[in-house]
């Protein structure tokens, strides 16, 4: 939203640093350019809140309605700005360029790549990257426990949709009609069975189909129906795969039954990669910042997906998970009553500004 | 529609019919006693129209945006209202009572139902009922030619609807819900193979769905998912065993993958049954009017339903159809260009009057 | 067998009528020439045995381990032996000539294609067919009633096989496999489809599939799967839909899959056919022989199959069924402790032979 | 088999070490104790071969007909026993004891627990386990490198069978008869469902059916079918939910159908596990004699199995690979021409002795 944009533009030129503002539409950017000269590092959080109307009763709930922060990204607006004064009031030490990137509409409506096509990149010779997420995320995490994954930590996502294009009729006189509704049953049985037979078992992959409509009356053979769905998966190929043989079932099928079909993928996130050595670096911060015990170095990914991915695409960095609830007690991501522990916002704050300035001495 | 029921009523008050008006809301009713007494004999006509808009080009389409005549009960009103005359012309020559049911509603709205409830058969002590349908609807039939039936004519059907209910959760999360799409998609499957493998062969049956919807985004897998269908059918027995099934699969399914289920049943018709004896009399009256090359025993029953159906399961009698176009090239009932070969009008009201006439010299 | 039809051969020329031996590799045909010439009448019976072992305990079970009269053949035999007794003792009075075919393998050993293909209907010149059936094939018949039908019997058949060929490998890396066991379910199930949705319901059809089998160990995905079943239907468009569609069905669904197929069928029988013309001209022996209250119009076809469908293909003619025991009590066809009630049987054999009488009156 | 158990004895015997044989039916055990007092560690090697035909053709191939060391396990003995010449010969170092056990039946004959069960491990005390795999298992692996894994590396798997129990009847009767058929195929589809939705994706878990029969005739609905498969995962709990929610959904389709069903669970394997602190203990033995170019840790597990998890589940140890052959050209295990790049062998030997050696030191 506009005012939150706003409110973070003016917190950053109020400390001195550089802004950038309508960057990839409402995005803003902060650019802190060290004493001495040396490569720049992003750092980035996101902005956007949910359309849920809030169920907690603090003294802080959304003022919108049907709008609220049920995934904790107020809490990374929090760190995000807390690491900005953190480092701009040690700019003497900074070797090197912070930019501290704040980006809308991470929930799906593209906010990472529209940064990136504005520049926001290319422009600051980004050359690391760090971003974390707060809350209960991962059941592997305690609160004030640091998450770290030296590979894949999120999974890829791609969003498609197909119709199935029968021919309409009076449902009394099938032999006339192509029914779709049936055909789609259909596909929707064969397309599960691409996850069990097809993908390999160590891979981990998921189809879900999140919506099917088709039909208006009782007594109708509609034309058509309506799919939409999501496939979950970490490596491109599998994901590539999946794809393409959603689309040979679907058409093997539909020409069984003479039916027609629409078959197209929407959007694509890629899987979110961690450097390996940066990661490293990381933790090595993150050891001294939080202590030895409150570093976790995860076992399991998250099916889950983020678009902090597209910038880890472009530029090595990590991106790690910051226990913020108890993850056995508290309600989930997206719940109404979604929560944060605000007793880590200080750690948050801490990892993103100490990455920053520790970032230079690494690269010698 | 009220002008309708008004315009019928005024006609048959004009020609010293009694009237009885808004019988089953706004069904109307003439009696119409003849010199001498006998049994009561029931015409019944339909009068309603559907929610299609007409895309015929006759200087006498429709009036009204997004409703026509697409049944052709039009054409109904014009053979009631021939019928009502040309029996009111000859009163004295008729012996018992004719009833001259206008009914609204046939289009699934209820109208036969409500008229009975109304009193209308027992008000008036039918002993007997006739009534036809112009039209297309059996590809056995040229234009003027009779068609006759001594048994089952239409099928039966009922209407249902289904909700599956499972477990909403995310997309990326399947192992936390219940997913009620792809359970659905088992049941629609498995619920085509009742009528392949459990209905008699020799049972004309079909089960469609007209209707499924869930989700309603491409991530998240939906709470529950609604399905609405009909079955059509010619026993009783095999509707009761159809539904009784209908309802163990989908049981049974759901149980396997912990989901719930709601099954309810809306609307039934029972199947359209000629009397035989009645039916003997009206093929006399038929052959008499149309001439024998022009009155058609017909092989095979309509899968398609009728609400005349509620009357004829009251009371004997008959329901013949009457060619009024070429079934080769027409267009179907219920097309936006539907149209009636009106030079058969003359014979629908001689039939209908005609055996009214005749009916008390059987009755001896 | 050998013996049985020996015995045959042997009675028909102890009673001075010509004999043909090995036709159609055992079949037996005796030929009887009237008085005055005529039109040739075939009368068929048919003689084999069921591999079946009798459980039944009269003094004349069959002699031979693990093969029955399990069908009510040997009955047939006996009619046909007694017609043809009959006929030899009226020889005077017959015009034309009446052949009697005792026919081997009708249960699936193609007999009756076997001997037409050896020239029995054209050697004979023959112009009309009549044969029967006892038991309790039909639900409608006491016994010692004649059941008639003036159309469609008994339906068609074909018999058919396919195999999903995928390709094996381990159990735990279905990935490298192509699983025909999974895929052959997805086939069974899109099979029956096409009776409940192509299919018009007012048409009879069954689609069984008889056998499905498919590797031998529990974690080793086979190479193949064998499916054979059966479909019966009354129009031969009917038929050749189906195979086409089943075909095609197997084709989409395996493409789907990467998998290959196979499928053929085997034997075809047509649909038993009556002609309206000649039944109605056996319906009047039947009445005179049987009386008015033992002649039963069948309301049903039976979708059993009979190869005497083969006869009537080529040559007008009825096939009558003669209830030979309760349909309520008895044990039904091909159980091993099924039996006929013998009282009929004289029925059965003056049904034939008037009918063979009678044919010339009705030729003139 | 008996011979090679004789000689893998009798060569024990030869070097002086204390020989068991005939445990758990034809398992040899060699019992080596040091000088100075100290634990046991258990080295096992496997010795079954498969019934499969060898169409190599070296001068050393099988010389049964129909059997061969398909899987390496001849490269195991030769391992066992090279260990078993070297701690012999070095017995003077060696604290505490070394048991060597050559297990027959490891292909699924039970070997491992059947000398459990006979108390191999309890009668000696054992602490510690080691054994390893020859060949080409593992893609990561090159010819001559060790593989090392500190948790899971092979699935656990269970073999089931179940029985769909129909009634049979006639082909053109469905309607009296429940078909086992195809109810298997809506049983088949719907329990690889159990995968896709029910299993989390970050669980590795497969489901095959390896065979399936049913009927013995193209036009008979059998009584039943036949199903067997197995499933494979690495947690206990997910088995146990696997093994449960098979039976439930094959319940509730039998029961939607009105079908019987039987389900048994026949063998299981537990999932191979390493304990990390030993395998700590064996990854520096095997850097020390492999070098540390040669030693890799496993990023992948293996969906397959091995018997040694049965001692594993006993008994804290590692189970490692040891890659003889080039993955990417070899053939596979298990197959007809496989074959071991036998120039690894004495690392192999070297590794088992090496690690008993060591131990001791381990235990201070």
């Amino acid at each position: 939203m506009e005012e939150t944009a706003e409110f973070v533009a003016s917190r950053l030129e109020e400390w001195g640093i550089e802004v950038e503002r309508g960057v990839g539409k409402t995005g803003v950017v902060g650019i802190l350019r060290g004493q001495v000269p040396g490569p720049t590092i992003a750092i980035r959080v996101d902005m956007d809140a949910l359309p849920i109307q809030e169920e907690n009763t603090h003294d802080f709930v959304s003022m919108y309605p049907g709008k609220m922060h049920a995934c904790g990204h107020d809490g990374h607006i929090a760190m995000g700005l807390g690491a900005a004064k953190l480092l701009a009031q040690a700019r003497q030490d900074l070797a090197g360029t912070a930019v501290l990137i704040f980006q809308p509409g991470e929930e799906g409506q593209g906010g990472a790549p529209a940064m990136i096509a504005d520049g926001v990149l290319r422009r600051h010779k980004v050359k690391a990257f760090v971003a974390g997420h707060l809350g209960v995320l991962s059941p592997e995490l305690a609160s004030g426990q640091v998450g770290i994954s030296f590979r894949s930590l999120m999974a890829a996502v791609t969003t498609f949709q197909a119709r199935v294009i029968g021919k309409g009729g009076h449902g009394a006189q099938p032999q006339d009609a192509i029914d779709p509704i049936v055909i789609s049953a259909e596909v929707i049985g064969a397309w599960q069975r691409l996850i069990s037979r097809e993908i390999p078992p160590l891979e981990p992959a998921v189809l879900t189909i999140g919506q099917i409509h088709g039909g208006s009356s009782h007594n109708i053979i509609p034309n058509e129906v309506f799919l939409q769905g999501t496939i979950r998966y970490f490596r491109p190929a599998v994901g590539k795969l999946l794809l393409a043989r959603l689309e040979e079932v679907l058409a093997g099928t539909c020409r069984s039954w003479k039916a027609g079909y629409r078959f197209e993928t929407d959007q694509a996130y890629p899987p979110l990669v961690n450097d390996p050595s940066f990661t490293q670096f990381f933790s090595e911060v993150a050891v001294e910042l939080a202590g030895r015990q409150n570093v976790q170095m995860l076992e399991f990914p998250l099916m889950v997906s983020e678009d902090a991915s597209f910038f880890l695409d472009k530029v090595p960095g990590t991106y790690f998970l910051l226990g913020a609830g108890d993850p056995a007690t508290s309600y989930p991501h997206h719940h109404p009553r979604f929560d944060l522990d605000e007793s880590v916002l200080w750690l948050g704050a801490a990892l993103l500004a100490g990455t920053a300035r520790r970032f230079k001495s690494r690269e010698k």
